[in-house]
């Protein structure tokens, strides 16, 4: 169940980009789990990574390859029900040759091959089980393949999710479309999330590097279920240059419509991932204001939204404003002034001056919890910064999902 | 339901410091709700607070109450079910009327007496209630009263906490008994907790403030439920001086016996927190070792306790030893090497150079996790400095404890 419709958009072929998924037994039989990008000659790709310190083999090799390739990547090779995480130089000879399987059925250089796994920590590979696959995925590679990608890379999400838009520049389209999964373990630093976003612009290494920082920035990074980063999260930005369109510099308008593609395709992925967070039934806006510094403001929103008391009240849909104020006052915002901070409940005023507003009743609160949407309106009066965060709520089936995933 | 037993111990009775309660029906009738301390003239007390910016107006007045009388106190009085926070100069009017009524009954400056509350934040203390029942806690007042005043201070907590250590010297016997609340929001700088210790010693307020900040940060403050922080509580100490023991330097013997016997008193009332956690079902200690720093070895240790992934998978008996790499990994210890990191669970070692142990079986990580007690041993294998903290795991009945505490 998701907290309001995660819609599966309609989405056209995107040229020099083809995919090709095959079901390899990984996890479990009867699913597609080994998703294959195939790029045009003369793509360029960039990506982010998790910045955890137990980062998987994948990871470590997908950076490699990107360094040494100078971003001229042709395929990525995803499986999902295995992170082939914590498994040492064996993981990492595993996923070299994965990449190398295909490179040599496609001959191009196995540098050119990124890896992604995402699943259970810290089991091998069933390396010939995938090798044994890959023919397949490679047979069934077309640019008409999106909705089966999406659901190929899944593990605990409930649907899969894709974000699609366009704009024209001269009578030329360029689109820009993007599928991704993860519904738990989300929080900054990409934790178990995976996302892949193409173009079909042109777009320089670097120009595709500064793009996907900051719409990471934007979107990935602000999602928050509960707090914890994984070994293996990614968001990878692909350019096939076959629209025609050519983005070779950031001055003007069309970077300008490019980034915004890209960073809202990102947002639709990243809200999606918080609809399908495990067990959620509520969707939540942390939107902090009136901060000196964002790094106050998200230390605030951090607080508040990975706060579980808050988490729970709000899934018992309890406008327990003093939970949110005690989140705000332990956030560590250094010389904070209690008595000029304001709370609002969607439009609904609940703490002014650091009181409950002489304003506010119950039923006002008990009527914006009762939505499934919600915005965290908090303004910590001392300053003119901003930042956003999405989470949920804690949820029975929170615990559930999450205390039956292996078993 | 709590982890293991938590006894209640035999208290006898501590020279200098009467207990009386009443219930005033502050949130409900028929419990106690009002405690008050007397001590006898000549007491000492210090204490360690809240370090919430949103502090309630008892935490502001005890402060200031503590200063201005030099910690020459006589008399603290502790209300359940109401906190008093976020209740703003009303708050602190009506906290003073509550120390006056005392000071007036018994004849003392204001100064002389500490308030503390504890329930739910934002509503006013129904004071006339309160200042009404105050002479029937006040004719109650006797030394043989602890087991009535732990329960007294109950919120949530499903048992009274209480404490006592004695030693001998020159003859004379020193006792330390102590009582304490709290089973949620519960995590470092005194969250939603408050402890009274007290001692028949004679201890300067000078000691007794280093020896009550340290006692709380080995025990209090390396405590972890939820990983929020409340606006009130606070651990005080304080010495009557009746048993003619004198403490008046912190060299010596003497002094070390003393500061083991609170920081014994404080660890085990702690430790109960954590037993009577919300929900929980097993008491995990977290230790950290091999780290460069303290502060390197606590952020992995705060990580691991406060991962809701990590405290599922233990309700559910699950050795995810996965998700405890995971979050060594983002707990942001600089330039950590993975390959150097070993976990054990208790005896059991699980990873080894970063990556599962192969001696490692799951049957052996299902017989520890089949314990009610659980250690998790970390090594990060770069230096000698260590931490250890204390949590529970995340349960169904966290959920539904903490999603209906209020209706």
């Amino acid at each position: 169940m998701t907290v309001g419709d995660i819609p599966f958009p309609q989405i056209n072929p995107l040229s020099g980009v083809k995919l090709g998924a095959v079901g390899a037994a990984i996890k479990r039989q009867g699913r597609d789990d080994i998703l294959i990008f195939e790029l045009a000659e003369g793509s360029t790709v960039s990506g982010v990574f998790t910045q955890n310190a137990f980062c998987a083999a994948p990871v470590t090799l997908a950076k490699r390859h990107l360094q040494a390739s100078g971003g001229a990547i042709r395929y990525l090779v995803i499986n999902s029900g295995n992170a082939n995480a914590c498994t040492g130089d064996k993981g990492l000879a595993d996923a070299l040759a994965v990449c190398q399987e295909i490179a040599n059925h496609k001959g191009v250089a196995v540098e050119q091959v990124l890896p992604f796994s995402t699943g259970v920590i810290g089991e091998l590979l069933p390396l010939p089980k995938m090798v044994a696959a890959i023919p397949t995925a490679l047979s069934d590679l077309k640019e008409d393949n999106w909705a089966r990608a999406a659901r190929t890379i899944m593990t605990t999400d409930t649907v899969p999710k894709a974000a699609t838009r366009h704009f024209e520049v001269d009578g030329k389209v360029v689109t820009v479309t993007g599928i991704a999964k993860g519904s738990g373990m989300i929080k900054p630093n990409m934790a178990t999330m995976l996302g892949f976003v193409a173009t079909d612009a042109a777009v320089t290494a670097d120009l595709l590097n500064s793009v996907v920082k900051r719409a990471a920035d934007k979107s990935f990074n602000r999602v928050v279920v509960d707090g914890d980063t994984s070994t293996n999260d990614a968001c990878m930005l692909m350019a096939s240059g076959q629209s025609g369109v050519r983005i070779s510099s950031s001055e003007g308008e069309l970077y300008q419509r490019f980034v915004q593609a890209v960073e809202e395709v990102c947002t639709e992925l990243a809200q999606m991932l918080i609809r399908d967070g495990e067990g959620a039934t509520k969707f939540i806006a942390v939107n902090v204001k009136g901060g000196k510094t964002e790094d106050e403001c998200r230390k605030v929103a951090y607080a508040v939204a990975q706060s579980p008391l808050i988490k729970t009240a709000f899934f018992a849909s309890d406008p327990n404003w003093g939970r949110i104020v005690a989140a705000i006052g332990y956030a560590g915002v250094e010389g904070l002034d209690a008595s000029r901070v304001s709370v609002h409940l969607d439009d609904v005023l609940i703490v002014d001056n650091g009181m409950r507003a002489s304003s506010y009743t119950e039923e006002q609160g008990q009527q914006v919890m009762n939505q499934s949407d919600i915005n965290i309106n908090i303004h910590l009066g001392r300053g003119e910064a901003e930042q956003t965060v999405w989470t949920t709520d804690f949820s029975h089936d929170y615990i559930k999902i999450n205390a039956e995933y292996r078993t």
